[in-house]
């Protein structure tokens, strides 16, 4: 990527991310995909996989489980992807525990709020599909060995008319995707190989269908490198036939430093993510290659409760949401102003924090509070938030502000300022909701002492990716009809969220299409 | 298409819109582009252009006027896509009128205003580019022929900090495009091609570079076609060879029948745009397949002013923002009441339509004044709206609902109520900005005689499109580099404009990065 390109407004330090001189060597990468005349298979299989996440597995355990043999690939080291660290956390329209509570719902209620999320641009009839069978597919990943917390009543998530969301045993995706990652690999047939790399597709003699990927095992993921896509030539070339075709589960792309820039070029490339490293879209522009559409790529949802000071989602999230952003007040370091209402929707949030970072790239909003601002059942994430540093705990406010190097008058007056506003039950400036029912009579107390974090909006999910039909079928912008012997399913497919996915339908998305996948190939 | 794919929550008539079996016969429209290997040339340039609007235009004058030999291909029967039928409105920042008339304006202030109104994605390098060779630009189309009103006080486009905006002599950019036309065709070694469709792109043997295009010559658009691109197979098939490499310039695709659709489900197949036929997204899509980069793709900027009743831009836009919008009301024809601030920004106000669309495709919103509403320069235009039936005239409210089954009672309250707000000052449940000042004491008169227009949002200009750096070459996701032989500009370019277009911009982007694509090539 030439300099002038990455020059954006913010600082960038090219140097420092790993652009050598082994990204120039990228001439075979940009031919066309091979056809199958031009390569010679190492190994046939009836289906091949891209990657180990919610969608991959579901896919895989479904088509295996249909007696067909099947290749997995995955890049990283590990197993999982983005869904192996994700929360756990499954919205099912109309389940089995929302009846036994007597919760009243329906799939038109699930994509009503979908909508209203997505801001009307949703594919509606993905969403029917998730509405229709996601119970069936929490009970598939069940026969997988998945566990979750069944029997209570189903948890509610910000934006869901109901509770409708299943969480999982251990509150994390791994309790899905460690027993169906054994799952796969028990089953006759069916191969997973970790440090596996994509490449591409090979197609047909005409060029018309999907027949196989080339591919490199032994690959290293480099993390270092700008665009681990383009630049990293590790690992031993290998072609992989698929008799009945290749199903793209390859996930998001929240950790591409260039991609992610051209749709937002607030997201410099040094700054952090809430995904895996691996989370980058070379696999998607693939597809694109050989006709796949783009839809919404530019939606890339960002968690404004993150902190620079630790790496991926940690601890912050928590400590923000069910803490200093509900009681407490988030500053402009430069000024010791508020800036935001600490509970307004994940973009406002965001688009105010890259405000000050435009004009600042270092000046990372600092979200401030006392013992009482935080909720009684996250106390051990406190110790943990303070043990790790990405938490700092100050017995004055002239301390705190002395830190983080903001002027301390301006910081109690604003303290101040809000204390009052709450205690009068007075809509404050940025209309924090409800200020008075959300904050209380107190919000801050003034003796102390104090908690910090530094916050920077983190991507989280990208909305946008392929165009996939209700049968996981990848569609053709050459004819507008699949493309034969390509299927996607997950975060690499575009348009079931909209503009924004309500939380806790990430799970939804990957497992019911990766189902749908599986079955369809 | 499938059935399934394109079933929205809008009917769609899909039988009318021609998908016949002429659609299914794609199997050659799926192979990758072919390589120079894997054709004949029929004929030899130095530079081939695809587009004749403002970006193909000034390319291929910069690149004739340099000495080379210049292909012009044009796949409709006439030149000019939509700039021949744009309203001719060019901002150029700091420019020589401005600085006659004492008015203060940087590259910077520019920037700052495209940034606000793309919500902080634009890509700052590119409007760079616009900020500092908008004058010089400017000055090359007048050397084209090109006329102006210059020497007079720039017009002030909404969003623009400063009055920045020259306009051509006739108000069209047809001022433009018709002597840029003659001037290229007169130039020596310069070719303009119409009914000449390019269908994709001749690469070299390895496959890294464009060295020239297929394209069909009698090519005949049909815009009865749901996919032109797709389903036509008119014309004859020529070869034809780059020598310096092609500069794609075929403009945005808001009619885009299938594409469209993909990014917003809002907007239905048979739904009209401000654009003409042709305005499609094949050779984007092509693009997309030799690896160039998709960006920004779903923002469509809507129209909200248009009326359903009429084909392309049309008459009604003026008279609803110079008039009905104004001091008269819009209301929900289901039950007589307004639904939005008449005058919000575009995409608020289109979003409110389409919540009505999508509850009864048919129930287009009637905006409603009496003559007073109207701005006494735009006289002529009501006259011509009479005249060709987009706004109608009633004696009385009653027989106004009457057409419209409007409740009466109900839009009598409304109009009521409105004009009391008018009158007291008050502001509205939509906080129509001031109101009082906006509106005047009386808003719209109760004896009548009415004027009605119905209104739907029409798609106007598609945001995204591929990455170009500042140079008009097209970036590779294979290499994060220029794909050699390969330049774009104008409206099937993403980035410049963010999220949100300012008006006037059109021009100066297509015009000043046609002309950077001819100098770089």
């Amino acid at each position: 990527m030439s300099k002038e390109m990455m020059s954006r407004r913010n600082a960038l330090k090219l140097g420092a991310l790993g652009v050598t001189g082994a990204m120039l060597s990228a001439t075979s990468a940009m031919a066309a995909a091979p056809t199958e005349k031009e390569v010679k298979f190492d190994e046939e299989y009836d289906v091949i996989v891209i990657g180990t996440g919610f969608a991959g597995l579901a896919a895989a355990a479904k088509a295996a489980e249909r007696g067909l043999k099947v290749l997995i690939l995955e890049k990283m080291g590990r197993v999982g992807g983005n869904s192996v660290i994700n929360g756990g956390a499954f919205a099912v329209p109309n389940n089995k525990d929302q009846a036994a509570f007597g919760i009243q719902d329906s799939s038109e209620l699930f994509i009503k709020d979908a909508l209203k999320a997505g801001l009307g641009i949703n594919h509606v009839e993905m969403l029917e599909v998730i509405g229709k069978r996601a119970q069936e597919t929490l009970d598939f990943t069940i026969k997988c060995g998945a566990t979750y917390q069944l029997g209570k009543k189903p948890t509610w998530f910000g934006g869901h008319s109901v509770n409708r969301t299943i969480v999982t045993s251990n509150m994390s995706g791994s309790a899905i995707i460690q027993p169906m990652a054994a799952f796969v690999e028990k089953l006759p047939g069916c191969k997973l190989m970790t440090r596996t790399k994509f490449d591409d597709f090979v197609m047909s003699a005409d060029g018309t269908s999907v027949v196989g990927v080339t591919a490199r095992t032994n690959y290293r993921f480099d993390n270092k490198l700008l665009s681990d896509d383009v630049e990293n030539k590790s690992g031993e070339k290998k072609v992989y036939k698929a008799k009945k075709g290749v199903i793209l589960a390859s996930g998001g792309f929240s950790m591409d430093k260039v991609y992610r820039q051209l749709q937002d070029p607030r997201i410099v490339p040094d700054q952090d993510a809430t995904n895996h490293d691996g989370a980058t879209a070379g696999a998607l522009l693939k597809a694109f290659q050989i006709g796949a559409m783009p839809v919404h790529i530019d939606w890339i949802q960002q968690g404004p409760w993150a902190s620079p000071d630790e790496k991926g989602f940690g601890v912050a999230p928590l400590l923000t949401q069910q803490g200093l952003f509900v009681k407490g007040v988030c500053v402009d370091v430069r000024n010791g102003k508020r800036f935001m209402n600490e509970m307004a929707d994940r973009k406002t949030r965001a688009d105010a924090q890259y405000v000050i970072l435009h004009q600042d790239p270092k000046a990372f909003p600092v979200a401030i509070g006392t013992y009482n601002t935080f909720d009684e059942q996250i106390y051990a994430a406190v110790e943990k938030g303070l043990a790790s540093g990405v938490m700092k705990k100050f017995d004055t406010l002239d301390a705190l502000a002395a830190n983080y190097k903001i002027p301390a008058d301006a910081l109690k007056a604003t303290i101040k300022k809000y204390n009052e506003d709450a205690k009068n039950g007075v809509e404050d400036e940025f209309k924090k909701q409800s200020l008075k029912d959300v904050v209380g009579k107190e919000a801050i107390e003034m003796k102390g002492p104090f908690y910090a974090i530094r916050t920077v909006p983190k991507p989280h999910h990208t909305m946008g990716g392929l165009k996939i039909n209700t049968k996981a079928q990848v569609i053709s912008g050459n004819t507008n009809k699949p493309i034969p012997g390509l299927y996607a399913a997950g975060e690499v497919t575009g348009g079931t969220h909209g503009a924004s996915r309500l939380g806790s339908c990430a799970i939804a998305d990957c497992l019911v299409f990766g189902m749908v996948a599986g079955e369809s190939i």
